[in-house]
């Protein structure tokens, strides 16, 4: 039995759902709010975060640690390259999103406008707002440079990296926080992975008291 | 030519270090400090983060990204046990340090005392300080709980995940932040570790302004 223990609005749960549904391994979807600090789930996961995927007895936590489990058991179609160069340009990028875009965009712009709405945490900051919705373009900058020379963003062959990308870009888009119209490539890109049959349960999920714009689900935006 | 462009008080470059020394990898270092946001390193790294390995013409970065790269081309001694469910483990735990304990921890302690001063970006908050020495006591007693049934962090064979731990903890080690007197299982852990010859480079690192306790390069602390 395999479980994955996710919130709709994760970016990183959103990682590791397409992944799944990309390979073809059926999950059961299990909703965790993280802050509700339930002992239960904190047994299996101290971290207190999502997501995390049960599979029988094994218990596996970190998105980055899940996807290469998954990648190493369930190899295909690969979403990372042969070559160890190559698969460093992919896991790099992971991490960019991961990481960078996430520190820079996704928690100022999603967890001030969503998260602390759900946990009831106060308002969102309107200085984060701000420097989100700044930062943000920089980020889409990037990716339109890199589709200058590429057809998927770590190279010619989608990877993990498109995945982490896609998953944080979906989010964002879900409160409308995207600006589709700054690049081509990205927008060429996004159209690309979004009809994917993999981001189709992703697409279908909707969090109450937040209504995705017109163009969310929309295959042709 | 391999070099490694890093800073000496940085976990994540030292996380890397180590994992050269372990497999015998000779590499020089080039110190950056990325905040002087030096073009020719940018256009390397557009993250704007250490450390970054070249090789050649070859440009690494993110350090979960650098160790996957050396462990699949060196893979002797290995860093990573043969299992995937066991590989898991000690990926969950390299990236419970580079996320978790970094945020709530390293942030907190080292970067209020050591990076602000080094640019010069104000004092340390007091209350960042208080926090992060409220947060390590959980983490180095979650380790103490692994240590009851483990002999490394992530089971029987030292992996990556013991480096990424070392690596943060012998960075707060510098600025006093660790009380090797909470629990006897982490004491004889850091003791191990910090006798292996891949931690020589490191603990003779010396940064200026900054002095380390007595005990910090002291093996037998």
């Amino acid at each position: 039995m395999r479980r994955l223990y996710h919130m709709p609005l994760s970016p990183f749960c959103r990682k590791v759902r397409l992944v799944l549904a990309e390979k073809k391994i059926e999950v059961e979807l299990a909703e965790e709010k993280p802050w509700e600090r339930r002992m239960d789930y904190l047994r299996m996961n101290p971290a207190g975060k999502v997501p995390l995927l049960k599979i029988d007895d094994l218990v596996l936590a970190e998105s980055s640690a899940i996807f290469e489990y998954i990648e190493e058991t369930h190899p295909e179609p690969p979403l990372l390259p042969r070559k160890p160069a190559a698969r460093a340009e992919a896991r790099r990028l992971a991490a960019w999103f991961d990481d960078k875009f996430h520190h820079e965009v996704t928690a100022n712009l999603l967890y001030e406008r969503v998260n602390k709405k759900l946990m009831k945490a106060g308002y969102p900051e309107s200085e984060k707002i701000k420097a989100g919705l700044r930062n943000i373009k920089y980020h889409l900058d990037y990716m339109e440079w890199l589709f200058e020379s590429r057809g998927w963003l770590a190279g010619d062959q989608m990877t993990i990296a498109d995945f982490a990308a896609a998953a944080h870009l979906s989010c964002l888009d879900y409160v409308a926080d995207v600006d589709w119209t700054r690049g081509q490539g990205v927008r060429d890109w996004y159209a690309k992975i979004k009809s994917r049959p993999a981001f189709r349960s992703i697409l279908a999920d909707l969090v109450p008291g937040f209504t995705p714009p017109q163009h969310y689900a929309d295959l042709d935006f």
